[in-house]
C-alpha cells in the first residue's frame, strides 16, 4: 500500500508554504524531486532548499531523478504529453520500489498548486494500475495568487468571470469568446503580442513571489515593449524565467 | 501612514495558513474582524480561532465590527455593491483612527485569497483618499484549490482553459461560450440546475477544507438530485453552508 501525497509548495517563496505542507513534508518516507538538467530553471535547488528549511532531522529519504525530455518526434501534442507521463511514471515506480519495496508514504513537491497546469496528478493516477495507491493533495498558493498579490489587484470584476488559459491557446484561438478577464500561463512567447493591442490592460509578473520578482502593468499598447525588453534582459541575467499575466478589457 | 495588509487565510482549514500569513498576523497593530450577525455563517468565530491559534501574546489589538447589510432598495446590483463598500470603508476608518490615530499596521483576515471574489481589496482602495495607505496582499489558498484537492482532480485538461464564474452569471448567461471547464462560486441557488444536464461532469464540495467537508462527483444528470438533498440537509444541520463546484464537458 502506497500513499502518494502531492504537496503544493507555492511558486518559489518559501513563506508561501502552508502549515499543512510543512507537516506533510515531514511525514513522508520518501520525497522524489525531479531534475530537468543543467541550463534549465533551478527549481530542483529550490525544492531542496525548501526541504532543508522545514524538515526536521532525520526526515524522509530525498531522491532526485532525471526528468526525461518529451519526444519531439511525436507529432501529436496530446500523444507526446501522454507518452512522456508514462515514462515518468516508470521512473517514479522504479525509485519508489527501490527505496520502499513494502509500501510507504511518498511525497512530491509540486510547484504552486497540484491541480493547476501540472502533470504530477496525472502521473500519480498511472501508478494505480501497479499497486494500491491512496492519493492525497495538499493545496498550494498558485502563480495566479502570486500575480494578483504582486499587483494588489482583484482577479475578477464584481460578479465577473475569469478565464485561465495558456499561451498556446491564445496564439491558436485569440481572445477567448466573450471573456472579460484572462490569465495567461505557460507562455514562453509573449503571446499577448498576437492580440489586438487596444482596449486591454495587462498586469505582468515574472518570478512571482520570488526575490527577483518583476512586475509591470498598464494599457497593453503602452507597456508591451517594456515587458518584452525587461523579460529578455531578466531571462539572460538569470538563465531562466517564469512569467504570468492577466489581461482585462476596458472601455475605449 | 497606514499599512493595510490583506491576509489570505484559506477557506476554513487552519492548516491552510501560509507561513507568511502567520508572520503577518503577528506583525499587526490592529486586526479588524467583520461580524455578519447571528444566524449567518460562523466565520467570525473561525477568524478568532485562527488568531488564537497562531498569534503570540501580547499580539495585535483585535476588534470586531458589525458588517452592515446591503441596501436592498437600491435596484442596480453594481450600485448596491458600491454603496455597501463605501459604508464599510467608513466603518473601517472609524475603527482604525480610534485605535491607531497616528498610523500603524492594520490587518484583515480574508477568506481564501484576497483577489478572488472578495470585497476587501476594493474597500481598502477607498481609504487611499483619506490617508497615505500602503497596501500589501498575502496570498491565500482559495476555495478552488480546496475543491480540487478534495477530489484529487486537475483543474484543467491538458493545455485546456478554465472559466471561473458565479451562480448569477450561470443563471443569466448559461454555459460560458466555448468553455470546457467551469468553476462556479457564490451560488446560493444550485444554478447547475438551469444548465442542460447531459454531457457534464460535476465535482461539488461544501465546507471545502473544513472538518465537515462533503464532496460528491459524477455525471451531472446522475448526481444532481443527490447534491440538492445533501446540501439542503447540511445547511439545516449547520445553519449555514458554503459550496463550490466544477463542471466539465465530456463527449456523449
Ligand atoms: C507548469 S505551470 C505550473 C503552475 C503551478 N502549478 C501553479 O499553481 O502556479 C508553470 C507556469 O506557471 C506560471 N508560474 C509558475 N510559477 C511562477 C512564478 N513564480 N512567476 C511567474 N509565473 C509562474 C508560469 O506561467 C509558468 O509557465
Ligand atoms: C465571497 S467568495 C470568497 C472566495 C474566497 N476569497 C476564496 O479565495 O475562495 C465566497 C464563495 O467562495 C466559495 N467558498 C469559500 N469558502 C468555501 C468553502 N470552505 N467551501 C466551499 N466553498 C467555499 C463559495 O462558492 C462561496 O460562495
Amino acid at each position: 500500500m502506497y500513499e502518494l501525497t502531492l504537496i503544493g509548495i507555492g511558486t518559489g517563496n518559501p513563506d508561501h508554504l502552508t502549515l499543512a505542507a510543512v507537516r506533510a513534508l515531514n511525514a513522508q518516507d520518501l520525497i522524489l524531486i525531479p531534475n530537468k538538467g543543467a541550463g534549465k530553471d533551478d527549481l530542483a535547488a529550490l525544492r531542496h532548499d525548501i526541504c532543508a528549511a522545514v524538515i526536521h532531522s532525520p526526515g524522509p529519504h530525498i531522491t532526485e531523478f532525471e526528468l526525461p525530455e518529451r519526444d519531439t518526434r511525436t507529432q501529436d501534442y496530446r500523444r507526446r504529453v501522454d507518452d512522456w507521463h508514462d515514462i515518468i511514471a516508470d521512473i517514479w515506480w522504479q525509485n519508489i520500489t527501490t527505496t520502499c519495496p513494502d509500501g510507504g508514504k511518498i511525497g512530491f513537491l509540486v510547484w504552486g498548486d497540484p491541480s493547476l497546469y501540472d502533470s504530477t496528478m496525472r502521473i500519480a493516477q498511472r501508478l494505480k494500475s501497479r499497486a494500491a495507491i491512496q492519493l492525497t493533495v495538499i493545496p498550494g498558493i498558485t502563480s495566479i495568487q502570486a500575480l494578483t498579490a504582486a499587483h494588489a489587484v482583484p482577479l475578477n470584476e464584481i460578479n465577473g468571470a475569469v478565464t485561465l488559459t495558456t499561451g498556446r491557446q491564445i496564439r491558436d484561438g485569440g481572445w477567448p469568446a466573450s471573456a472579460e478577464t484572462v490569465v495567461v500561463m505557460l507562455d514562453g512567447q509573449c503571446s499577448f503580442q498576437t492580440l489586438p493591442q487596444d482596449g486591454l490592460h495587462i498586469w505582468w509578473t515574472a518570478y512571482a513571489g520570488m526575490k527577483n520578482e518583476i512586475s509591470i502593468s498598464g494599457p497593453l499598447a503602452q507597456v508591451s515593449t517594456d515587458i518584452l525588453e525587461r523579460r529578455a534582459r531578466a531571462r539572460q541575467e538569470h538563465g531562466w524565467l517564469m512569467d504570468i499575466y492577466m489581461l482585462r478589457r476596458f472601455a475605449v
